[in-house]
């Protein structure tokens, strides 16, 4: 486990009791227990998007993976180192077909790359193995160890520091390339920036681009880590729904990618073309896994860009606090008071869209969102996250649908009193969903229809499911209301729960 | 829909909508929605077996299914009928691997059957046919529909009622066979009785021939569904630990099972056989998918057994209503106060085996329990028998850390007003793990050992959590308190959690 792995996200079961008992013995490891697998996945995201290097989760057999799946799929679509090691059951009991036996080599490989230990001479070796994995690939791995496997030490192996991963650069040819076609099209031009190009250094350029060339530059959606704010230019996240990406990109005859999957619509809608750009627009500065903040870089450069500047501005507005909330005023206030170097993870539109514009011109901060679109991916990943960086604090902005996934985050939050403050968006409903229903010609809801969308009977109380997993929580109705409860929380340290009444 | 289909646990998403707004448009399919996928999947398996014919779940592509599938395994390991319907991406916006897909198929195979639907033409058939293997197979089965084939309708293809399966009988020279077995065995025989033969008929038919053979009677150890008290002889379970089930074992020179899997060791531990019952012992009666308790019956016959029996004596032992409640107190206490016909969820072992025996000469019930050891079961599959059989009142008798995987349950228990009185035994650590420890020879934990098997730092407060969700809560100290509250929620009807502070 000497392998730059410094925290491990647990739920162990009778197979990994191996495991537990190593990690008192083998120093350097942190264990944080997670009460559902999908906190421990989660987290790990989180954790490495920040920490730039993998934690490693320690999960039950087959069940116990295939909880912790879906924030697997997030990781997966977040191009996140995550290392997973899963017990079995000891190999001469497996023919037995015991009950909670199960392929867990099938599930594994839903999500990534899969190992499983042979022999007990083969576990050092395996779990040097499975770290590299994770970080040539940028992905998830997952090592399958049978219980009468662990016993041997993996110790025993010589243990490989964990470097971060050198992404492949760019080549000068595809440089000029994308440059020639940007200098021709001017203003009728468009970058989507994702990845590593999301750096502070890598948007500062994207912006130099777009200062000089005339061409938009936006984010991709739903980025894994964005820098924002102090000063960086306001690259504006592409719109979720296709209609509205398709208008942001129609005037484009160059669609650059740098960093960011190929601009495709979330989900398909008849009579909406899936690929969001013009046809033939679409050109790749840098793949997602490549070194998109320094093909930016190379690429203002060689469009001699890199006098120019975009700075967003920050905002003068001042916030009515007797105001009822809304989205877009929790968006505001929360900008507004963002301390410096806040992590601020983002999942759900009802706040997440307007706190992102409104924050461009706040102090430095990191956004997290959600990338693979499995909720319950926001409060593991802040708490990750807060673990990555005890100095830094964080901040969860949450619909309530999505954090009633992997609410058991919160205790958690409480054990490892992680700086976490957690804005509940509580509009006690799915509202994307009955934004969807309307969408797909359905203008009045039939009582099942409504059922299935609505959160309201019984109303949640989330202040009292704070208090149930120990962490403190306050209630706001007003603008005035969450920007003293948000300092409150920010100057007390530790975890707090803030219900919005939206 | 119309195929004997009544009820559709669901968390649909934007490529379910065409269902959910179907669900308003074809009559008599109520929808119940849960607040995570393993809520759903959990409450199906609950409901058929207690409905006897499955309930549908209907869940949101690859990572809704992914949440539901620790559930699924258990419905797999229960042999219950259970159908999800599975939205995917329409057809055609496949190829773009947006953020959401994945490999949904290769998730539903771990757990069951898969069908995938291939044209807007296949959907009824492919409904029908997905109904019809869960009813074939005993087991789960899936149907992937993307969604531009939901507009076209189901229910155009000719509905077929459903109808429950016909287990295959047992033929009579194999129930001969055993016969001779266990005359010549006389006292070292036992017989260990699962799947259909645990209804009150086959449980009679097990007594009779103990009583009459001297055979000693086992129920397996985690049944799905198990009739118990109202005067059926006591077929206490076949012990977890497998030196204990090793020793029960021991004198029979015939283990025949009957509706059971073979007796395995639940883990696998060094120098402990993993099959718990003498070499050459082994012999089936019925397997799992036959007709176990017309086998029973039969072999009753057989051996002119018939006019035998074995009834449990009811308890007359009186409780100290001061005593500190302790999994033996609260096993006796809900014994005695179980209302006729009840439904009684058991997860975890501090509570439940005490029930288990305390129970057998109480007034007649149903025993589920969780029969593939994926923990968070017992609090759906308790919502899914209250919806199946709303005049029978349901208690879920539940260890705390399981039923923190699925507090979430609680809400739509809340939302169905159903009968359903959650006892929680809250003694704040995975104690089942804790045990493991000790056994592989860990007499002293470690800190982080230590840590990672203890639920009290934060200490969870259960009545905070069900206020959280809208169920009224009560707590309880002593056997006096417990019996009083129990008594109040079940009078009361509705919903109600009791935390028992062990």
């Amino acid at each position: 486990m000497r392998s730059g792995i410094e925290v491990c996200f647990a739920n162990p079961g009778t197979t990994e009791m191996a495991f537990v008992a190593a990690l008192d013995e083998v120093p350097g490891v942190r264990a944080v227990l997670g009460l559902h697998e999908n906190v421990c996945t989660g987290a790990a995201d989180g954790y490495a998007r920040i920490a730039g290097r993998p934690a490693m989760t320690l999960l039950h057999l087959g069940p116990g993976l295939a909880n912790g799946l879906a924030n697997l799929h997030n990781a997966r679509r977040a191009n996140t180192p995550v290392v997973n090691i899963v017990g079995e059951h000891a190999s001469w009991h497996l023919p037995y077909d015991a009950p909670l036996s199960s392929d867990i080599a099938a599930l594994a490989a839903t999500v990534g790359t899969t190992r499983t230990v042979r022999s007990r001479a083969d576990i050092g070796a395996e779990t040097i193995a499975v770290i590299a994995d994770a970080r040539i690939h940028l992905g998830v791995s997952t090592l399958i160890v049978p219980a009468d496997y662990q016993y041997a030490r993996a110790t025993d192996a010589e243990p490989v520091p964990y470097e971060a991963t050198a992404r492949p650069v760019v080549s000068a040819d595809r440089i000029e390339a994308v440059a020639r076609q940007l200098r021709e099209a001017g203003r009728r031009a468009t970058i989507v920036v994702g990845g590593n190009g999301l750096s502070r250094r890598g948007q500062r350029a994207a912006g130099q681009i777009a200062a000089h060339t005339g061409a938009v530059a936006y984010s991709e959606t739903f980025p894994a880590t964005a820098e924002r704010g102090g000063g960086l230019p306001d690259l504006d996240r592409l719109p979720y729904f296709p209609e509205r990406a398709i208008s942001a990109l129609a005037h484009s005859d160059v669609v650059a990618v740098a960093g960011a999957e190929e601009p495709v619509a979330y989900f398909g809608y008849e009579n909406v073309p899936s690929l969001l750009c013009p046809a033939g627009s679409l050109t790749h500065l840098a793949r997602p896994h490549e070194d998109a903040e320094q093909a930016l870089v190379d690429l203002a450069l060689a469009l001699a860009a890199d006098g120019a500047s975009m700075t967003a501005i920050p905002s003068k507005e001042t916030i009515d606090s007797g105001a009822k909330l809304t989205g877009d005023f929790v968006g505001k206030v929360v900008a507004a008071r963002l301390p410096e170097n806040a992590i601020v993870s983002v999942e759900g539109g009802t706040c997440g869209y307007p706190f992102y514009t409104a924050a461009a011109g706040s102090v430095p901060h990191t956004v997290l969102t959600n990338t693979g679109g499995a909720i319950g991916q926001g409060l593991p990943c802040a708490l990750g996250a807060a673990i990555a960086a005890p100095t830094r604090p964080v901040i969860a902005l949450q619909s309530d649908g999505s954090a009633l996934y992997t609410t058991q985050a919160l205790w958690t939050m409480a054990r490892e009193d992680a700086d976490v403050v957690v804005l509940i968006a509580a509009n006690h409903s799915y509202n994307v969903l009955r934004t969807e229903l309307s969408r797909s010609g359905n203008a009045e809801f039939g009582p099942q229809a409504e059922r299935l969308t609505s959160l309201d009977d019984p109303l949640m109380d989330w202040t009292a499911l704070a208090a149930g997993f120990g962490v403190p929580a306050y209630r706001a109705g007003t603008a005035g209301e969450l920007d003293t409860a948000l300092s409150k929380a920010l100057a007390d340290g530790g975890p707090h729960l803030i219900e919005m009444s939206l």
